[in-house]
């Protein structure tokens, strides 16, 4: 996997990837308009979404279908050099048509045990943990 | 540091950022077009972009003008899940009015060794690794 990206000024970077797209990146202090997403504010929502692909992908193969999928991921980081991630907790709210709580977690801890490239590559530096909930389905 | 994420459909996703950014995000075999980056590529661009913004702050505290600054950044990937990169290498092509090799490199150096949250995150899991090259400025 290969990218290219190129400097606009300030800390302003545009990137390209494999797939076709563009990522805007930048920087400020809090309540400064930026051009693009912080490194960690990218990385925080890649674990994320990571591993929320890996459970469309368990639960499609479960033939269950998702009506409402929704993600809170938080960190908090060290304060110290590297500011590293300390603690990283993903919140997982779901609902579907026959979907049940124990199917869910078990995609979810199948993903953090197993899939989770990006969670993979946290730990054990990033405490990675979780919750997941169960929303009521409003499709059916 | 938190985000709240929405998923589309498909393996598409919106991830809302704290700075004010959406982030897309999406997944699909090579060739099949998507509306966003997938996780790795992200991850793979906030490697190089958050030690590129060290050291823009770096050249910047000591009064050096960059005039251009190309990142290239590559990694290869383990075959066994959870497929995390194995080797990430970044090269950093950098001109500026006065700006000397030493320099860049000193400066790339500390990125690696002190700054860089998103490289100090994967490494020891991730082999990080980088080249600088020195451009001929052409702004003066």
């Amino acid at each position: 996997m290969k990218s290219q990206i190129k400097y606009q000024g300030g800390l302003h970077f545009i990137g390209q990837t494999e797939s076709g797209h563009e990522i805007q990146w930048d920087s400020a202090p809090v309540g400064v308009a930026t051009n693009g997403s912080t490194p960690m504010e990218a990385v925080l929502q890649a674990a994320a979404v990571c591993s929320a692909m890996d459970v469309v992908s368990i639960l499609k193969k479960r033939r269950k279908e998702i009506s409402t999928f929704e993600l809170e991921v938080e960190a908090d980081r060290k304060s110290d050099h590297p500011k590293i991630f300390e603690n990283l907790t993903i919140t997982y709210r779901i609902a579907g048509n026959g979907i049940t709580l124990e199917e869910v977690e078990k995609a979810v801890s199948l993903s953090h045990d197993k899939y989770c490239t990006v969670a993979n590559m946290l730990k054990p530096k990033v405490n990675v943990g979780y919750r997941v909930e169960l929303l009521e389905d409003q499709s059916s």
